[in-house]
């Protein structure tokens, strides 16, 4: 039995095949490349039972992992993140069947975990020993923690303006940290001109191809969670989209390896801030890919994308499940935040806050019909954002004050 | 078969039995109350096997925790945190079995969320609808989300210098916050009062029976992570000591129901910080109870406990397991911080850190040996503490800027 049944990297676009034993970014066209499976073979041995007696970790499902050799795992026992009922917002917004997905309970505290636990394993396998990546803050302080495990040394390239907690996550594990006076399109070009003139590693979104793989594994364990039934919505916060294209994908492949029924597949729905939305701009106009978004602008840093290199992908993933593209107002946004936390105690991030406005939204136009089951994915916790919640008016006390009632 | 084996609180110091279904705070005698089970009855019934099961939340003991009723029950699925070797930082320390006991990784980022959560149960059980509790800033942030979601109106008083984010927390939940110009002993006076006047629930540390019971459970965690072999060391960042307290009570219950061998228990080590460490000097003067430490200091907040309610709890659990009691440096506390992250990828707060500089001095000390189990007890995430990273130097870059090698 095998490790792992991974065979081969694929170009969507123009379907030329690459070898997963060595270092491959992009294809030579230009796109992003996906990571395929010997699913055959895998579907006669692996079977859906062989997980209950695993660790609750993203690699018990390994064998649909690109790391061929166990020894190469970096992990800090991420994954199975909590799948939550939540009634009582529920009844608020007519959802009968409402759950959080809160990928705020995993180390380093964001869904961008996932893809630098599966990426770096994978770095780890094939040699790498230096990387550099441009990020919004999340991916950079995951990735960088991740390496420092892993012992290759990661350059991060983040905003200025991008969560100062991911700083010091980065900072704390000895990377080398730069902040840029600009946006993430920016600290691209940044890491662009480095990975040129030094040949190292690029770990920027989607231009290694693995961390989709770490990424699809939400979708892998909404299902087990839900004991591999369908559910009807999947909301996600999409910025650069890996998120959403790695459900998708993890629904291709378990409707392949015969572990969900074949003909229903939860309906994907991309949401975005009202100050940066390429997606949902791209979906009502019927396009198949985006245009780069100007001045884009949104306390939801982890969404402020303004043209992501998976955007055709993210749109197929839309269009294939009859899904939807939908943008949310700042308001909206900061109220989905108090609200969830006053009902149901989970500080969640702005970006998770969107998935919230969204459905109810989406329920009030009835795209979303009262009885559905719902997920809405929470990326990452409230805490890294503590600017979102006022504070100022705090009374201060002496010790000898009394509280009046 | 009962939801729970909960019968009754008992006074650890005049052994007076008080009832679990009515408000109880402390005994007449002013010692805290601790939760007794009726294990001889239990243990026929409940066995270890019975929890390969369960879900991965500390509710996977309900029937060795307080609450009677399922439908009581408050979770935000806490609990069954990372227990993960830590290979490269136990080559360092000359340390062949080092491991972390995670509890960054839990809802509200802190192990405190196992006492609001069981603490709140009970709480909800017994038809409370408000509570006070003075904090250290993590208490609050759980017991505040928590209370939330249980529809309980809670008032938080918490120093002004106490971590910034628990502050954030704290006002999303929409609890009442209130600052304090002080130390949590001068909280603890301000909600007094309150208590007094006004009649409402008493949450502070010890003075509701409950908490500890949360807390026991990271004891039952850790020995069902060792498939029940009991480990040599466990080290535990020692402030107000529910967490020590709360794994000697699970030692002996688990001991009683004949889950782990009878003759053998983990050294239990208190780990305070040099500038606030009444226990080490307790214990170090063979006394069975603390005195007040007069300005206490120290960046490991949570720890800066002058005075414990349960200190004797504290010094019987470290007596009773051959353990110690030891005091950090700030210094040694943030290079420990530093180290853990830089090899592990593991982003620990201060507290967490002393336990980590604990394991390396005693070891130099030859009090722990080199092929000892040893567990490191961190109790919450260092994203809650940024401002213990320095990040002042790092490079600002311009769109245009080059980085050079």
């Amino acid at each position: 039995m095998k490790y792992s049944y991974v065979s081969h990297l694929e170009c969507p676009k123009c379907h030329e095949i690459y070898t997963v034993d060595e270092v491959n970014q992009l294809c030579r066209c230009g796109a992003p490349l996906l990571v395929r499976y010997d699913l055959n073979e895998a579907k006669s041995i692996f079977k859906k039972e062989d997980l209950n007696s695993r660790k609750k970790s993203l690699w018990r499902y390994h064998e649909l992992l690109p790391v061929k050799n166990q020894n190469n795992i970096v992990s800090l026992d991420e994954g199975m993140t909590p799948l939550t009922q939540l009634k009582k917002l529920g009844e608020k917004y007519a959802l009968a069947n409402l759950y959080i997905k809160d990928e705020g309970i995993i180390p380093t505290g964001s869904f961008k975990t996932r893809g630098a636990s599966v990426g770096i394993s994978k770095a780890k396998e094939l040699g790498v020993k230096q990387l550099a990546m441009p990020t919004n803050g999340n991916a950079g302080a995951a990735w960088a923690l991740y390496s420092a495990k892993a012992g290759i040394k990661a350059t991060i390239v983040m905003p200025q303006d991008a969560p100062n907690i991911t700083r010091k996550e980065v900072a704390v594990s000895g990377a080398n940290l730069y902040l840029v006076n600009g946006l993430i399109s920016d600290a691209g070009k940044i890491v662009g001109k480095l990975i040129a003139e030094q040949g190292i590693y690029d770990a920027s979104t989607l231009k290694e191809p693995y961390r989709i793989e770490g990424k699809k594994t939400m979708g892998y364990e909404i299902l087990e969670q839900f004991n591999w039934q369908v559910p009807d919505v999947i909301l996600y916060p999409t910025g650069g989209g890996v998120g959403i294209i790695g459900i998708y994908k993890a629904l291709l492949e378990l409707k392949e390896m015969g572990w969900i029924e074949a003909d229903k597949f939860p309906r994907l729905v991309a949401v975005q801030a009202e100050g940066c939305a390429p997606i949902v701009k791209a979906w009502q106009e019927g396009k198949t890919e985006s245009v780069f978004w100007e001045n884009s602008k949104t306390n939801a840093f982890g969404i402020n994308v303004p043209k992501a290199l998976g955007d055709f992908l993210v749109l197929e993933a839309i269009y294939e499940t009859n899904g939807c593209a939908i943008a949310i107002s700042e308001n909206d946004l900061s109220e989905a935040q108090k609200l969830v936390a006053e009902l149901e105690g989970n500080f969640i991030c702005p970006e998770g806050a969107a998935t919230f406005a969204a459905a109810r939204i989406l329920r009030e136009q009835n795209w979303i019909k009262v009885d559905e089951t719902v997920v809405c994915l929470n990326t990452g916790q409230g805490i890294k954002y503590p600017e979102t919640v006022e504070t100022n008016n705090v009374t201060l006390l002496n010790p000898d004050d009394v509280i009046k009632a």
